[in-house]
């Protein structure tokens, strides 16, 4: 366990029983059943952020359990010099610790969701637009495995957001909530009297947790975006699959006619290969004859197959409707909302 | 920075320090965190509209980090006149400073996020109209491209309706919000006695913000609905290229058929053609018969096959029901709505 | 403009400004802002329904600007009997002159809602009726394209219905809302003193408003499963499609087998028929040998194939579970629920 | 119309006029305007349910325009005891006669909405049961028009159980609204005497009302769980289709790389069964040599474009990551909520 | 019918009616009508959850008709030892029995929920990463069968959760009903005095029963990932399959264009060998020339086919719009949304 005071830093290790005493809390109170939660007792605020679980007390903050969470780095090159205050890098650096505190480790929370989000973010765009790419003909597979993959991550970063933001609003919306969180009013009389002159600390306390809640919420925004744009590349994938298949079955379809074609006037050739006596064999023009109308027979009869299947697939009524509806819409709802304003 | 007062307008620059010096306000007031915000401190609104940062007091503008936003233009030729009050443009002109400036910012933000709700409609009909094209055989992938891109805009568009409708509707749902807006009311005695005799600030300012949430719930509805024309649409169009899909493989499969029965009567002449003996050289009539055989036999076979293919693709039991379905849902439906009137 | 009092119609051109004095309204509140709204202002009642506007003022109804909407005919056939009261035809023709006028205009816009789903709902059911015709292989696609259109049709008309529902939801949430429309209780001091004694005008709004908010409620329903109903069909649309393909794909597949051993054996007669010597030319019964194994072989070859189909497109496992599951789910469920009637 | 009083069955017809002096009510009120809604007016209880149309007054309940409903059989045989009360089997036989009237109402609305999911209930899933068959090559059409009309009930049912979770709910949210339920209250000054001494009648109506609420809930969960069913299977329907598509896509592609090379090959021997001189003529070495190259080559040439085939349709890269994906997952997710338990 | 006491364990057959008397219940109080309830009547808890149903009086705890549902094992094994409070399992083990008895059958709720939670868990990632192999051309269609039973089993767990949070919720909601379960309070006087002294029993009560509504909304956060990895990854199946089907659609049209090549200059070679005159027979030369032309031209027409396909399947333009648009991406939100940090 450690210590974090005005700026110093302790580390020791401390029984838990020892700790409940020193700030008369009971065993339930520090259990820190919720992945995240932030509650009040005993003029103490007791976080859990995940893996990180600390009590703010009215001066000092302790970070429980932080070995082997790849917290130090934070703990030590930032946590601490955020506290001190002289740093100016909080924006309630001139309030009391418990705010700075608090700031401290919402901030950081922040940072790690938005840490999560800019890795998956680039990636999953990457992916996308390599996805879309109308040239390829198939999908990559390896992509799409690595593209469900950072789905997965956003959807778990989406909920991790949704949790932060819920544990906030709780908060948010009550006001009683609110002010026991302002633990320095409720020890230092000074403060309290203060606080009745004006200087309002839950008033603080509301704005500094709102703004997280905002910050939270651009983050829910932008993953909700993400995922919208998924769902919209992977129609627009489907898209370029399924077109790309038609425009092969119709050649597909072309050369299938130009074989039958062929097909059927070579049977005419096989028929006088035949070893049989056809009366004709000597006649050389009817080579000639027999030889020209095969060819000729199997392009014509390819030609009309051709545009038979050009009129096959053209719809028997023409569309004249969709022009007007787009005039329609611009018209209506555009000139609507636009004389609206004034 | 800039000054705007009552139509006068200045400019000059001004340390930070100063400004909150000038204005009591505190550091972290003017920090402007969120992208969207109003809010009310010491009787000024700070307001921020995504790049446009403002702050009004009871009589001025004040127009922060303005340059290289693009919105000089905006602030020069329309802000001014609108703030003075002569040009009758704005529904509030008979009421104080602070609504004056208020409305215009708003019907900025408004006009902003409708151009480009304007700019992104009409290119997603065109497209989309388009793409339903019956006749194409395969949808065209560049558009499908621009497509993508225009829908992405549309849901940040989307996002940003919501940002600004949720903070128009924080102070909406909050009387006391509402009241600090209302500047000037707390710092001219005069109007604060003329409020308490029944012309209420409040209300006037709760209208304005309705009417610009209102704005907001209509681009948002604009917005819903062609995000809904665009999942539609592509409904549509995978019908298409599956429907074209099923004519071809029909004529492909005519085609196979065909093909097949050639062969099938083909080999026969394939038979007689070999180098082997067959005793029936000699007989001319052979010859004919065997042709006559191998045409008239693929012809035969193929017509069996095509009538095979007519009467499998057909289901096994007549659908009868459909019809009575209809008639019932008009009937049960329709009527009792109908009848739920009187 | 137009004036209608107590069952006379005139009809005058006046200046807005007269008006606004004549209202004791301030230019502010006659704007019209919104698509759809009803306010109460200095006992006057102004609303908008999309087109139509009105001012409801303690004894009269006057409709604005209502040339060139095509209401003339509802004005002058419809709306003055009703607001006469001697029609009968108003749920309300026994109470003050607002409540017929509000209940006109509401029911006159349900019903053109009503109209407009009319309208649509046929016309859709009758496409989705011949779409999923399970006989077609293909979908109709002008058919698509009037679906797409009457599909976009409905979701304006649901935005339209979400619009109107929202801003009667907006009076019935504020108590105070419902009193100001009572505007006959505050101008008729012998109406206030009787509702002090229990006829209670501010009730009779309230049933009034929400009779019409539950009517355009089931028309918002009957919106929602009509877009359910078309999801679902394009699904079984789909599958339709899938299920033809693939049953022509398998009779495809199949005769592809039946030329695949044709061209296998026709090869053998292909090498029979070379001008090259083989020995066996002046044997007969080779002939009919190698003819008859040529079409056996094919035939044995083909059979054997589809037999190799045939097994290739079953499972590997044989599925025994979804009997229990179905048994199972009727079961617990169905059960549970109808035990706990009790 | 008819009279139910405590166990007596009457049956009679009256003017609806004579009715409403009776009963003390208003036109207005019977006018039974929406499809389901329960109001409480003059103490009397006006339900509607669908089709039944009941006034319930402190001692009586009258069920009006009853014929042609259907109903004849529920009301002669069911609700003639249940409000007899000597039959227990209502939850509230011990409560006076409003409680018995709503209940076995209420009841009667539950078990016909239980019904009717119990009708579409084993459809579906027999339906769905059938089509997820995996050995099936492609959809039973018809059955899919069955599954459509039935999905068509369920959406429709849902609809009915949200329209009457929405009428109890908003008599729920109203304490007002649930005390004028219980008319014995009001009319028996004894009762009213009693409730001020604990026995509370509203309470005892809430927690009817919540019974038949949470039953409707039930039934709503259920509904909504044979949707998401619905739309799995169909996920699953496409998946299948898709797979069995591929695998005679690949087989027909394995054979017409076979027709292919026999195709390649045979080229050789019909150059070699032209009436030209190629001097080989005379050698039977030759006959054996072409005709064992012809044969070998298509088998060789085969056998390479298969393998080629089973190249390319393998991924570039091997994916090693789900497996770690999957471990992760478990190990994460499930051990976090595992430990978060104590 | 069982009895447990402060840890002695008594186990008892009564009569219903006798139950009732004793605890001065209702029968209407012990029907249990709905799945999943928790309420407070006369100082008892009366508790359902599924099969289980338990009376918590101040000092004891009574589960009724526990036979024959498996939970044997949990009530002698775990339960008793629970409720006896000295193993300190409990987090409430210091608190009054009611505490206890809630928190052990919660907790078992919770557990049985995680452990169906458990079991559906890797089964459905299991089979999803079988499915999404890349390597697959076709999906297991008996893991699908799976993969829809877990699914189903998934949503029934899910409103299982739903169903759960909600009734916890329910009590949350009211203050009242949470002071209402802390029976001790009301039947123990001291207790009662001490809770005016701070020892809050109403606070601890809330904590408890918000922490196992946080459980369960962790339990809801999984079920609903889960159903959305589902879903995404039956979009990638779906790419796959379709980009395996176009692979070889790509190769079977190169496939048949070589065969229309063959077929083409096949025909030649049949007209030569026609058993008619061609003046050709004697030269040797043409042999050749005519042999070399069928292959050479054979070989050319097919390249050139190959050639115009690959052109063909290339879009019209160049999209170079994409890399735009990403760059555009991470730079205006990722950067906003930092610079919003400060």
């Amino acid at each position: 366990m450690k210590f974090d005071k005005d700026g110093n830093v302790t580390t020791f290790e401390k029984k838990k029983m020892e700790l409940y005493h020193e700030l008369s809390l009971q065993a339930r109170d520090l259990r820190f059943q919720h992945l995240t939660s932030i509650t009040a007792r005993n003029n103490n605020i007791i976080i859990r952020m995940e893996a990180l679980k600390a009590v703010v007390t009215p001066n000092s903050l302790l970070v429980l359990d932080f070995r082997g969470l790849g917290l130090e780095r934070w703990l030590v090159l930032e946590l601490a010099p955020q506290l001190n205050g002289d740093h100016g890098a909080l924006a309630t650096h001139s309030l009391p610790f418990e705010f700075r505190a608090l700031e401290a480790i919402l901030q950081h929370r922040v940072n790690t969701l938005q840490a999560r989000l800019n890795e998956v973010h680039p990636v999953i765009l990457d992916i996308l637009e390599s996805l879309v790419d109308p040239k390829l003909l198939s999908a990559d597979r390896s992509k799409l495995h690595i593209l469900l993959q950072n789905s997965k991550n956003l959807s778990e970063l989406e909920t991790d957001i949704k949790v932060f933001k819920d544990s906030l609003l709780k908060i948010l919306d009550e006001e009683e909530m609110i002010e026991e969180l302002c633990v320095t009013k409720w020890t230092d009389p000074r403060v309290f009297e203060e606080s009745s002159l004006g200087i309002d600390h839950a008033e603080e306390m509301e704005l500094l947790l709102e703004n997280y809640f905002m910050q939270a919420e651009e983050l829910g925004n932008t993953t909700r975006e993400l995922k919208g744009l998924i769902d919209d590349s992977e129609s627009v994938i489907f898209i370029n699959l399924d077109s790309h298949r038609n425009v092969m079955m119709r050649l597909n379809l072309q050369l299938t006619m130009g074989t039958f074609s062929l097909s059927l006037f070579g049977l005419m050739g096989v028929a006088f290969g035949m070893n049989l006596e056809s009366t004709f064999e000597e006649d050389p023009k009817v080579f000639w004859l027999v030889t020209g109308f095969m060819f000729l027979g199997s392009g014509l009869i390819w030609r009309r197959l051709l545009s038979f299947l050009g009129r096959h697939l053209e719809p028997t009524v023409p569309p004249q409707i969709p022009t007007v509806w787009k005039r329609n819409q611009i018209n209506s709802k555009g000139g609507e909302v636009k004389s609206g304003l004034r």
